[in-house]
């Protein structure tokens, strides 16, 4: 019976390992493929069916609890220890440290992760392991990153500002400063994601250690603060257009003259951007990867709702009418070459690091969310009602979805960076474009023509008319 | 003094078969990226400035005619034959035959041809020697294909008829029967491209030899009509968006009472479109690369542009204007993750055939013009009246690219036929949702949950409210 | 104190009657501009600080009872009704029957409402009244419209299925069949908007009473039935992108048996469709200048937020980035158009009715949500964080102003219909075109030109080659 | 027989004066109701047939002619001095100077002729003559308004200059200094339009007479230079994409040493900004209608393609496949709504002048160009071949329509100009959106509800965190 869960082509199942994109397929080992195949299955048989269970068991447990919040947030909805119990069966844990970078994770590069991030996102979480796996002291380690990779604990990274735009991170305001052996830290995170969570033990918190150091990119530190320091304080949890995201949730939280060890300070004091930098280009490609899944996913019930035999307006059937083919056609096209993308930047990171791919990563930033949106847009409007509703994943998934038009930089700091970027070769194809035009005027000569054009020579060289 | 042409980097002169992207590595020899780099060079070097020469050539010849129409088309711009010349010294010679394919060819891959295809595409032009090397008796050879490899003759594709809808080639009318050993052919044609040069010798011509086969695909033929044939009439030339495209050119050709002898048949009456279709998939794959050779030639016009030091709009160089820097990054997207989908393509159609590479190429057909036009207009804007007018390569590009989207099947029938590929998945998807959706029934159960829509069971699966 | 709430203009505060479009205002009169006023302070001064506390009452309904669902959907919060009160005091009171067909209302045109009706949709609700008003019997009049009017009671519009493709409204299933003098309803809806509410005494429902007329338009009769008839049983509510939308809330209902008299048929049986289209018409306008309301809201959020000095990404501030600036400008000028769209539409039901008005409304109920969708996005993009969570109003916007592209028909149905209906007109133009070309070809011969395309006559008119 | 020329219903003839929008019909007059029908009727019965045979007469003269280019532009098609006296005969003639500010025009307002203007744009060219009218001395007027309103001489306006940024005037280079009672003038133009014709015998020219005035709106004077002053050289003649359009034609131009006498300055030396601004604004609405005219002509071509019975793919005619007919109805709603925010505009104008209709002038010249470009584009499509070549009127449309994004200013300096002037009010509504939530605060107290974000208040005023 497992067959239908699976089935994804008219002639029947066609493995995830089968159908990687020829390009990306001399980059996957075989021990990859049959991994990838093993995600796949879990997450269509397993995880998909789980995820109402796991809306539902949250729900009531904020109906039983005298606070509707307090209950939601602090249910465990135990279909979800059962399917990570499922997992560690399966060998599907902890897959995403890059095998490069780190000898904790599960050995597979960021491409291979990727493709199976792909089917993550039609169910998944994220995680923050990365940072102590890359940057962390053994201590530091042993403390915190031995039970995060059993599933015991959780952590949240505490960037985002309410009062400032943080989106630059030169900009935060949070302070930390030295008194004896611990560090001092005021000020107020939010967008806190996972902090909502009871388990959720340790936060990875960036503030201003050097605030008047002239180079604005020392003037952070990144420092482990656990959650239940004296003077952090949850003020609320927000909510993603009507979403909590509980028990996972997004916090607004402040510091008080909140103290920690030195010990708890990653990497070294001032080097924050560093830290935060390491942690992003590979967790970019993870986010990435989720929303092409995500899209995948979309595609998969908009096609499903135009073979609905109950629905047809003008008495034919949705999948006839030719505004939804087109539809369907831009979804595949659209999806498609951004998957490629993103597998070329991931296999870019594989080759050198995250700072060799930092234009492809940037490229695949501002591609995939929007290529989401566009997608899932389309499925919800053909389902109606229905696709804005509880019904089907769409709403939430629109709603997460735009969040990555945001977190980790809004679009158009991505799209300053890759602009500006891009732009350095201006000046230099400018010459360029100047010399083929010297060349013309040589050939002109050569072939005996006629040149028309005397007062406007080298225009892209800003020549001024020489009357 | 030969670095400025190919200076695309602040740091110089970076090949490119370094600039390939990480994914189609593996696919590239090491043969293909010397004469990658060859051909880069001598794009740059040589053939961009030659082509404002060649346009004024043609200008001239049109001028010292009686008639302009007849001098512009009667016209050999001596400066192509020094460039062929020069091309086969160099060793750049009929690259476009795939060596899976074909003999004649110099031996690369699509893939490897693409990556070259996309420098070709800032200067080049197309060809159809294809169906002669792969479909062509050796007598065909003999005839035809060593003068069109050599370049002494040219020839054209006759398919599209003015009167239908001859995107469908059902729909072609131009009709052709045997009487004795000769096919007679009446009918027109138009689109007739390179029809137009005094070289071009020979055509290649879809006609219906049985127009009442019961299989509509069985109905029409492929036959070779010399270009001198008593009856062929070459009618007028069709412009491009105000451009005639001479000596080249569009014909418009009818036929009357056009008689060739059966050894002109292509693979064998009744086959026409399995000619047509070996031809266009490898074709539409040299075009899309073209064309994105295309779309980074406009880009490097376009950044060339904004960094004018005489371009100052309210006082701010227009490469500080964030406007411009959005255009510039999204147009940066754009290619890069088209330049991906086309070379994912070319190794599809490498791997097997074209026929099992049907959704890519069918899917970059629609992307890659699409995309092309999208950063000519950004460049154009930035150029103000240059933009339209001959003084930058813009608005032919632009006019040029415009086709794309037409020829080969208007957008409309491959999003149509990619929607309609698709939605072969949609029943199957419909039913795997069910499943998926019946198990969340029993795991609703197994958790004690309550299911709070009785109603709407199924909803995908087309079911009736069972009140 | 009151000044600040009503600013819009640097220069001070600017009326709404003296902000009316130059077109519109011929036919607004003084008494609606006056009114208009009124309604524009009472919105910007005492509604829109309302609004936080409407949803704070309700969550905190919702958190006091031992059910927060049920805890929500009883909630009245008392904030509502002294605005109402404040709302009856000001003569702001069912103001949206328009004048030339009711004389229950206030007795200003639809685009005099529709100006009003653009600043309620900062704050507001919408209403059922029109098909009492319109269609009711005097007994159902004063049974229900009274206290409708009164604002005692609230009605909710019963026309949408889940199990078909209602958007075409002769799909609906829902059966109703004469006993005796009562009519016997058996079937479900859902997306009844405003069902939630306590104080939601009466339903109108459409059912089919003549499922087998062979006019697909006369099956349907729409009839009243209160909510605590036995047999209706309400099931859930339906959120909107995670919005529940308590109390007022949008429901899923069954209909067992359910028995009314037949005195509470609207119009007459089988003319549903006629009722539909009454209240769908004027409905549309007014929905739709609430939503030019709701952008006009967000463009003032987003103008807010990029004159925030404390948001300098990149050591500016964000009124001074390009990219935001266009955003801004194209907001202006789509709302701008958009409104005049809706104002013309207005003043044409108002010129005739809601039927000669077809085309125009169906255009603005295309072209209005998607607008609204447009500038809501840039708002969002450019607060961030916030723009998605509970501390703007944008997030709710679009979850409700999303809908809006659905309710009603969703835009596919209505581009459609304008589709067919401007193709109605393609024959005609043909001809005249081909008129055009024959007078053409008259020229020719008196001016003595060359005709150089014998072939392709009447290219327009279908017509086959000639040879 | 001249009503197929006119049918635009399937129900035959509805005049042009019966298809004003509702809103703008209180602002149109019975003599001018009466004269839009004649120009309806003159345009669609007698300008459109003649369009190609005015093409024909310039090909031909171009053929004729030693020199093809001396030939075109030489040319004087003998169709339009037909046309000419037609127009004259049905009182046609100089219909644009707009009633409330020159006695010499017909006596409409902007917003009158500009419905006749949509009509015109579907042949039509354009003029200077406001220039005269509105700034000429009595003495300029004799010499060159009497001529150019008989039609017997033709005028250019000379703005552009190739190597600066003129889309900001104050970047022009051309200089103009005086020697004795001469102005002497220096430096080159292009794009002046209509200096091809062998009849344009006075230019208009802006020039630096005053650069080092502090005031960068006071260094330019505008004045007249008879076109065949010493110094004056027509260098070449631009094209549009590809389209010379001759004989009018876009000159590029030197000045080397001209000089005029000072009686030919306009207004007043360093009043040329006024002079501009006060041509720019009517012309900029003469030029939207016209677009719009132009919009609606290539819908009426598409509408024709998709109902000819030859044109079948997939066996159904264009008009049954959807995503044509969305796109026929995207293109209804976006023409309908540009033309009622041009109207208004026109009547914005009317009410006062053009400074006061900035705003709405401003939106217009963005909107309706972009708008012309999307229904061309799709119309084109639609046509395939056919549609980018000279058999259909569509690619030269849209080579004009595509210029109108960038004359008198690209689309991206009206886009920041509309963005700057509505950050005006950004600072104002920030303050009014803090006094809200102010007053939010005191309802919350007043009505005893928990206020959830104590560190968040008033975030749009750039509070900063106060812990």
């Amino acid at each position: 019976m497992s067959v239908p869960y699976l089935m994804n082509d008219p002639k029947g199942y066609i493995p995830a390992s089968q159908r990687i994109p020829v390009l990306a397929r001399p980059f996957v080992s075989e021990r990859a493929k049959k991994t990838l195949d093993i995600v796949e299955r879990f997450v269509e048989e397993e995880c998909i069916p789980a995820d109402a269970v796991f809306a539902q068991q949250i729900k009531e447990a904020g109906e039983a609890h005298s606070s509707n919040i307090v209950g939601r947030f602090e249910s465990h909805p135990s279909v979800i220890e059962d399917l990570k119990k499922r997992a560690k069966e399966l060998g599907l844990w902890n897959m995403f440290l890059p095998k490069n970078h780190f000898k904790e994770g599960a050995g597979f590069s960021n491409l291979e992760y990727g493709l199976m991030a792909e089917y993550l996102g039609k169910s998944g979480t994220a995680s923050n392991m990365e940072v102590f796996a890359k940057y962390g002291t053994q201590a530091q380690k042993d403390k915190w990153l031995k039970p995060l990779l059993n599933g015991e604990i959780r952590s949240a990274f505490l960037m985002t500002e309410p009062q400032v735009a943080s989106s630059d991170a030169t900009n935060i305001e949070m302070s930390m400063h030295k008194e004896g052996n611990e560090w001092v830290l005021n000020g107020q995170k939010w967008w806190s994601s996972g902090a909502g969570d009871k388990r959720c033990k340790i936060y990875i918190v960036m503030a201003k250690s050097d605030p008047t150091n002239t180079n604005k990119h020392k003037q952070q530190s990144v420092i482990l603060v656990p959650a239940d320091t004296p003077g952090v304080t949850i003020h609320r949890m927000l909510s993603v257009m009507g979403f909590d995201d509980a028990p996972h949730g997004h916090g607004h939280i402040s510091f008080d003259n909140v103290r920690v060890p030195e010990s708890n300070m990653i990497l070294g004091a001032g080097r924050g951007f560093e830290v935060v930098q390491g942690r992003l280009g590979p967790g970019r490609i993870h986010h990435a990867m989720r929303s092409i899944g995500s899209a995948e996913k979309a595609l998969e019930w908009f096609l499903a709702r135009i073979n609905d035999p109950a629905k047809k307006p003008f008495g034919e059937q949705l999948s006839k009418h030719g505004i939804q083919l087109e539809r369907v056609a831009r979804s595949r096209i659209e999806i498609d070459s951004a998957r490629l993308a993103v597998l070329n930047a991931a296999a870019k990171i594989d080759e050198g690091d995250a700072k060799a791919a930092l234009k492809e990563i940037a490229e695949v930033k501002v591609q995939v969310p929007s290529m989401l949106m566009d997608v899932l847009d389309r499925a919800i409007q053909a389902y109606g009602g229905a696709g804005v509703s509880q019904d089907t994943p769409l709403a939430h998934q629109w709603a997460s979805g735009r969040t990555m038009r945001i977190v980790d930089g809004p679009d158009e700091v991505h799209i300053l960076q890759i602009g500006r970027n891009e732009n350095k070769r201006g000046d230099t194809l400018r010459k360029r474009i100047v010399a083929q035009q010297e060349k013309t005027k040589e050939l002109y000569k050569k072939y005996g023509l006629k040149y028309e054009d005397p007062l406007q020579l080298n225009r892209v060289n800003g020549g001024k008319s020489k009357l």
